[in-house]
């Protein structure tokens, strides 16, 4: 079914083809004064999370391939040169200015309140003076924000930001030399970085991730010096974090997400040649099954399905913002707790998860259900 | 889309609605001189595997619920009284007389050669000759059939059959107490059986799982005294069983799988009280991660994914035809050997799983992909 265009796409004519400028496609919302557009799925040459507004586009971020052998997929993909960047776990901010002011979008191409609330403190606007048609994209991180509260390992409180890639105003990312040097010079903070290598260097570069494994560190991103080849490969301590992080949400989750992390964690002892002891094996074991049991407790007493945070904010206004924007995104929040802490409002909520909980729930309290 | 009536099906005028005399809805295929046409899909009031000839259908065998929970499911849905059968683990069979000859159809629909080949072996044709309209419903067990290649503790070798359903001309289940008379009359051997219970039972009715489960056994399908319900409960012991028999096979099977097993086994664990200590612990993850590994090893070199079976079977005909029969469900099958062995031929072969060791395998030898 093609859906008409609608009036309130208008603004849109010539950013994207006619036949996209629809419901199915867009959704529409206001941040101050500015009307936004964010792609509600991958188009041809527009990937989910791209965002449009009057007279101006910014590309969604590029999905990126995952190698299960690092050796394998190093020796399969890069020819040339390349380096690792550390691949690091929060969320993906995409900053842009936009008519004088900075714009925070997240990966699905939404205007996040909290990330505008702290921007000024997460990044050097001086970037965006020297390079006002650039887009900064890098990860937020840290055990206080909105979007995972798994805990993290080298940050105590709070949120930092680690830029990993710099696009300019086709959206095309800059070579990887022009953006360490943008980094170095406008004084923005980047992810670590190792390298150049080439495909010889495979002992260093499993050298290198051993070490960041022994850090708690998620991984690298592996990309070409030359060309725009980027691969993701994930650490063993990192899978099992993201097993005990998420096993007590398991009725929200596809059954496919842990078996993921365990063919990941095969595939790098596999690799790595790694002795899988008693030890790592109960912590495997009790990561998936503990959070799972408590889950289970919980549900078959009747009881909700709770996920806590906490995170800081300048502006009391960016609560309720928050709030909303968790809602529109499809995330149930309710605040907890607001508090001063220094210069910032410390604010707990937690986000109530309904859907997979009430069948689960349902299910340990004597309800048939075919399978 | 609606398929328009092709000419094959002209012989199931009346038994079925015409706007399913479709290749969409029916697969028609010839077993010796009978033409049968098995339905692909669940319709309305006509479960998937129901079968058609011309003249004649057998209904496709009901699916059954499954709790996770045995006093809760049982107070909820068994205001009366009930029985447990025990439910074993094989394949489910439906056999019934069509002009004169026995025919034993998969749960599917199809007519599987094998246990055509040792049907005479399986049941007591008696049976059939007292009640010639009943279709008698059963499950066939032991290591060597195939379809599952899961040993079974109870039996050493071969098969054997084990009746839990007659059902009348019509398709309807005779009532449970004349189940277990024809039964006992006829010689035919049924599933283990206790009861009848009420819900104010419990402590004996988890005597009996909890009794199973050293036993080795799969578990209970709880059946009310006088209505059509049935439900499905499993122990403890064959979660893990389940999962440690396929879990060499996880690139072929979701993820969600495995996970609905230690989901079981948790909800087991939290009603029953069992303590999880170390060496259960280990257990299950030995069982998941063993053979996963395995398998890891296997296609990181490059080898194929494979299933051995062994069968028993009268005629050497029958192999080619199960072959071809595995075939037209999928199953890329190979004999790798054929032996006399007292009046039956021994027959080995292997499955060959392809589709997601294939992509397994690529992944393994340093393919990027997108999860």
């Amino acid at each position: 079914m093609q859906a008409r265009m609608n009036d309130i796409f208008e603004p849109l004519k010539g950013l994207l083809p006619e036949r996209y400028l629809n419901r199915e496609c867009l959704q529409r919302f206001r941040y101050d004064d500015i009307l936004f557009y964010r792609l509600k799925k991958d188009l041809k040459g527009y990937p989910r999370g791209t965002v449009f507004w009057q007279g101006g586009m910014l590309h969604g971020f590029q999905r990126i391939k995952r190698i299960l052998n690092l050796a394998e997929g190093i020796r399969r993909h890069f020819p040339g040169r390349f380096y690792l960047e550390e691949k690091m776990d929060g969320y993906n901010v995409r900053i842009k200015r936009i008519n004088s002011r900075l714009f925070a979008f997240t990966r699905g191409g939404f205007v996040c309140p909290f990330t505008m609330d702290r921007l000024d403190e997460l990044v050097r606007v001086e970037f965006f003076d020297r390079y006002p048609d650039y887009t900064l994209c890098g990860e937020v991180v840290g055990p206080e924000n909105p979007y995972n509260s798994e805990p993290v390992d080298y940050i105590d409180e709070d949120i930092m930001f680690f830029a990993f890639d710099i696009k300019d105003r086709e959206g095309r990312s800059l070579p990887l030399t022009d953006r360490y040097s943008i980094f170095r010079e406008t004084g923005i903070q980047a992810v670590r970085r190792w390298g150049p290598y080439t495909s010889s260097d495979i002992d260093m570069i499993k050298s290198v991730i051993t070490e960041l494994d022994q850090q708690g560190r998620e991984g690298v991103v592996i990309k070409s010096a030359d060309s725009e080849i980027e691969l993701k490969y994930v650490t063993l301590g990192s899978c099992i974090r993201d097993i005990k992080a998420t096993a007590a949400l398991f009725p929200e989750l596809p059954g496919g997400f842990y078996m993921q992390r365990l063919i990941r964690i095969l595939a790098i002892v596999d690799e790595f040649g790694i002795k899988l002891d008693e030890e790592t094996k109960l912590t495997i074991l009790d990561s998936l099954l503990g959070p799972m049991m408590k889950t289970i407790e919980h549900l078959r007493r009747g009881d909700q399905l709770k996920e806590f945070f906490r995170i800081r904010v300048n502006r009391k206004e960016t609560i309720d913002a928050l709030i909303r924007h968790l809602k529109s995104i499809g995330m149930n929040a309710r605040v907890v707790s607001v508090e001063r802490a220094g210069r910032h409002y410390l604010v707990t909520f937690y986000r109530i998860y309904t859907r997979g909980a009430r069948i689960m729930r349902k299910r340990l309290t004597g309800q048939g259900f075919y399978d």
